[in-house]
């Protein structure tokens, strides 16, 4: 795909300043271009590059100030993060898509494919599922009974999809996910073994959702493990039986979300966070990397961090505080000798 | 499956309060319960729903106290979460089971299958790998060569046990599991680089087992990596080569056990808890989540939580004053300049 | 394989103390060695099983100081478990080893395979992949579009990489890697929704890596995710999108690495560890299990520990007085009465 600067400025309502006649025709990191490819400036931190960028064209946000001339072609946009997402799916569009249903796929007779599906090589599509039109399921994936994949949704390789659960429209599975293996319930015997509680309820996926490679969503104890509309979830995360997520919440990679707690809607969560079960977390919150949450969280007013977690602010300045214990000890040993010697002394 | 509440309670050794002909034919959590549904109350803080579920059938504690009436037909029973488990185990037996040697499946001449397995499409049994009776092994999963899968046990999809291990009899193996990949271990360099250390041993998992989604088990650098009778591991936990873990002990999501530790019998981990290698946990040792462990555990007189591990209470005390450090710094601080002030007076 | 005493010294460059004819045919650990086998010496934590071993040959150190007299005859090198590491790859270059194209394998016809490959049952080969000489892919792997695997790498069971991305020469990744997926990149839309951006680049894994099961590896928004020459990788690791791992560094499992983050030249981080998107860590540092990094280390002076990441000694010494918080703080309290009383009394 080539595109001129001027091309690109029109496409996302942006301006040039520089060569509008300038021509790209793939994408780069600002400090790694090389001539004839477009990159972007969205973190400040990488401003510096700005000068130095082998980069034809690069976009900008709008209000950047130039400390000193640049060699490539900028785009100015509201939003030049955004704006290149938007150039990048655009190019995405254009990738050439898989189709068809491969012969060596295995496609049970009661199971149902929509128009426009892909079933690669080594597919299995269990008794009665359902594969919706336009939906694409990679190889070695794994589609149980009764399970349902909306359409447009991209199955990457290898994923599991348990009987009975749901993955709605337009979503992206990557590889290695496992849906509704079942929760982890058991009840203690007075012998000190534990009798597996069956696990009878499913998973339901809704529309819009992407889950990183890895990750593993237990089904329901009974009723359902519920993942909402627009949810991000990274890689390697763990999401116990009956959880619930909000719709557009995001969460990064290797966090753990134990049974029946429910996360409310737009909240983000750094990496390596992990949440007990049976609370509840309000709309909004965010929770800084490896934290660990033990209570409910009603005030979205501030974002929480620390093992156990505490307001953001709190966590820097006893953390600051923490390093400093060390003297901190030693002036209330002295200041308790000082104050002991003068009441000694009278 | 329709049951009434007297022939529940007949089952489960209970006593109706109310309608001994109330029916049932699913099972439901008691907010989301609608009627002709069965549910259960165990956890306190779940108890006000008792007094709005739309529940037919309601399991409850022997000892349990009502506030005030309730609409659905209760079955007073022992314990009530334990009652649960098995009537969700009498419905899940009745439930069909997969049988058969699929036409898709790859099994090796020499490998040695039992009676009544199940053996989906897509699963590869190496080379004199040996599936005993009724043991089921879903798509896509590898059996390695001369690797053993027990009586009874299920396999689910995409799991992989590599050559020369052993899962025992009435085990789950839940889907993405790997089993006896190589430990972790290297030999370094005088030129900063590693020298692999070839892992020969192996895995041996004893009977009753169950496993979670994704979690790996890495097979031992020699002699055995084992896990126990009865152990639970729940999804996405890491176990490193030459662990032992003893029989009974559970272990939540996402917990880290590094290489040659031993772990005793009827432990309890929560989520995200490390433990380092060479190090042994007395039986019967709680940890709770997040915890990081770097030496060994000898007495299980009281739950460990910490980071690094402490006793529980000490650890709730010391995380209640960690929150506090700031004014405790500014308290310091204003008694120095007091006491000082003092000294300076005279 | 049968090897006496002397012919391993001979072997290792070593002497023989005791019978220089003690033949031994298997390995294990000391603890556990039965007569017939040959066990090793190296962490002193296991010397007291020197003395009651039933090992008939044990690899020391040269230097070893015998407290009593052996059982078994000892073989005294350099650097006893770099040559535990020598005798067992002898050992392990003598199992047979898997070779050809499986009549169940699919292998796209614009692929290019090597000479001497295994490519197991439903394995999938993509468009233009290309899988180099004497590499080994075992069953259900996948090799996405224009993928490239190098010389002499085994990749084991259900592992996937997705299109264009590159695992090197000499390579070992274990079973459910998943190489290439997209990394997390979401632009945040003024309803509250993401945007998905695109990730348009791939993964670049150099020679002589090894790689844990499980493990994530995502590719990247733009340009390469980069695993440099001789990196180690354990189990359930996530590296998101753009980052770089500078040559022979070594992860323990679970940690993560969030996005652009750079990691030097041997490294050494321990188990669940994580560093935070955008920082550099130089050459050399060491990290300790659990450590929260969330600004760049550009020091490798002291290793580094805690959440937050502090040097190591200072991790030890405030560690310690946390756990005396609570006397600190009755401490402090008491001192206070006593100044204030005293200031009261004047």
């Amino acid at each position: 795909m080539e595109l001129t600067a001027l091309a690109i400025a029109e496409y996302l309502g942006g301006t040039v300043e520089g060569d509008p006649k300038a021509t790209v025709s793939e994408f780069a990191k600002i400090e790694e271009a090389t001539p004839g490819s477009l990159s972007f400036l969205s973190n400040p931190k990488y401003e510096h590059y700005l000068y130095t960028t082998k980069a034809t064209v690069v976009l900008v946000n709008r209000d950047l100030k130039l400390e000193k001339p640049v060699e490539p072609t900028l785009v100015r946009v509201d939003d030049s993060y955004g704006a290149l997402a938007k150039l990048l799916q655009l190019a995405n569009a254009q990738q050439p898509r898989k189709q068809g249903i491969h012969p060596l796929a295995c496609v049970e007779k009661s199971a149902t494919l929509g128009q426009g599906v892909y079933i690669g090589p080594y597919v299995y599509v269990g008794e009665e599922a359902v594969v919706e039109d336009n939906a694409q399921i990679y190889p070695h994936s794994f589609i149980g009974d009764r399970a349902r994949v909306g359409e447009g949704t991209t199955i990457y390789a290898g994923v599991k999809i348990y009987q009975d659960c749901e993955v709605g429209r337009n979503c992206i599975v990557h590889a290695g996910v496992v849906i509704g293996a079942d929760g982890f319930g058991f009840a203690p015997q007075p012998d000190g073994s534990y009798n597996k509680i069956p696990q009878m309820g499913n998973v339901i996926v809704a529309d819009n959702v992407e889950i990183g490679a890895n990750t593993t969503i237990d089904r329901a104890a009974m009723g359902a493990t519920r993942i909402a509309e627009g949810v991000k979830l990274d890689n390697l995360i763990q999401v116990a039986h009956n959880v619930e997520i909000g719709e557009h919440t995001v969460i990064a990679a290797q966090c753990g979300i134990a049974g029946s707690t429910k996360v409310g809607k737009h909240c983000m969560f750094g990496g390596q966070v992990g949440l007990v079960g049976h609370i509840e977390i309000t709309d909004g919150v965010q929770i800084g990397a490896q934290t660990g949450v033990s209570n409910s969280i009603r005030k979205a007013d501030e974002p929480i961090m620390g093992y156990p977690a505490m307001p953001l602010r709190l966590f820097y300045r006893t953390s600051a505080i923490v390093r400093r214990l060390p003297e901190m000890a030693a002036e209330l040993e002295r200041l308790k000798k000082l104050v002991e010697g003068e009441s000694k002394d009278r």
